[in-house]
């Protein structure tokens, strides 16, 4: 992991303002830019004390590349990935979390997806085996847009024992089976949950399955063996948000 | 596109038969597998007459490529793109359809993710626009797992005259955008509906917005601008189905 990453766009740069000012190293704002979106992050910058410069179109594609960058980016201190330890001293503070717990998906561009989806339905964290699975890498980050700065990543030495220790702490372990009886919408995700996916083709391994609470099947109405595990991770997690009004 | 494709897995290879025998050239079955799911599929390639060959191990993956075909694979001629016609002659026989519009999505990964999610959602049909959007290539129907050879593509030359076209034929169009009022779940998708995303970062063109009958909100709660194209896709198809009972 680098010392610093770069993030760009209004929205995940307000956010980070707003949100983890601390880890905010440099603001980038571009020279043309004079509008109440780019007005309301100089006034964060300023509220927060956090150094802003102003720069040509030409300096800040050279630093983010070739994205839609509305103008602006910032450095940012990277987040670390969680422990285990700092995934329970958070859910203390947590009344309903939302976690999405990934068993052995393997693909970087998968993870970095799941990032991004579980970032926008606002879930606390993600759960990730520390072997055979993807880990936080550049690439993850990369694909993650920015979520990967926001939504932290747990790598964990046996997922079963995790999950068990959350059900411990009073969560619902709900796993996803696309042969599972019931429905996601037939069970209660109002409550501090763990949704489990496993990594396409292969589904959720044998001892996961049988440490969860619940299955729940998602669509499978086609010709295609399983959704993409990100897609699969949005229904369900869009499924607990309907559930509490916050979809 | 070439004049026949390769599809693999149980699942895929079984649908195909099942419901497009006629397009299926060749059934490959790896030698040595002999269990129930492999003699459904003789079965099935028996009762429609459909030459059925088999293959060992290293044959099948010089065939499919290092990927997870259970033993089993299908050359088949490819769906051929749609056009406005055959999607409106498909709707006279579809009481309450569900389609997908995307408005200017660019990424061939997008589409081919997208694809898949209508296929596994059992949308009748994805419309893209012919310009300045990703078309039905091999990159596509990679991506797509299969779901290209079940789930047509419609090229249409002005989405908004199609979408209006839609409306005339009995459909609602209901456009995605993090900024509407109303969520999903607050509106009736029950119907015959025409769901409409834009592609990321940009969203819905304002001419294809003013088309749309409603506009509803899906999840942005964290740092990201905006959902993957193929996730927010999966959200607003799972709504679909859960208001249907069928998700």
């Amino acid at each position: 992991m680098s010392s610093s990453d770069t993030i760009y766009g209004l929205h995940a740069v307000r956010v980070m303002l707003e949100r983890h000012a601390a880890r905010v190293l440099t603001v980038h704002l571009a020279a043309g830019r004079d509008d109440p979106r780019a007005r309301a992050i100089e006034e964060l910058a300023r509220r927060h004390d956090r150094p802003l410069r102003r720069l040509d179109s030409q300096a800040l594609r050279k630093l983010v590349g070739d994205v839609a960058h509305q103008g602006v980016a910032a450095d940012i201190t990277p987040l670390p990935p969680w422990s285990e330890d700092d995934l329970l001293t958070a859910l203390q503070a947590a009344p309903t979390p939302v976690l999405l717990a990934l068993d052995g998906v393997q693909d970087p561009h998968n993870l970095g997806a799941c990032l991004r989806t579980a970032d926008a339905c606002a879930a606390l964290a993600v759960i990730v085996p520390r072997d055979r699975a993807a880990q936080l890498t550049p690439t993850v980050r990369k694909v993650a847009v920015g979520a990967a700065e926001t939504t932290p990543v747990v790598a964990v030495t046996n997922l079963v024992r995790t999950l068990k220790i959350l059900k411990e702490a009073g969560l619902w372990v709900v796993g996803a089976d696309a042969a599972a009886e019931k429905a996601a919408h037939g069970i209660d995700l109002k409550g501090p949950v763990v949704l489990v996916l496993g990594a396409e083709g292969t589904g959720l391994r044998q001892l996961t399955r049988q440490t969860c609470d619940f299955m729940v099947r998602l669509p499978q109405l086609g010709a295609v063996e399983s959704l993409n595990v990100s897609v699969a991770a949005g229904m369900l997690l869009y499924e607990a948000l309907r559930q509490r009004g916050r979809a």
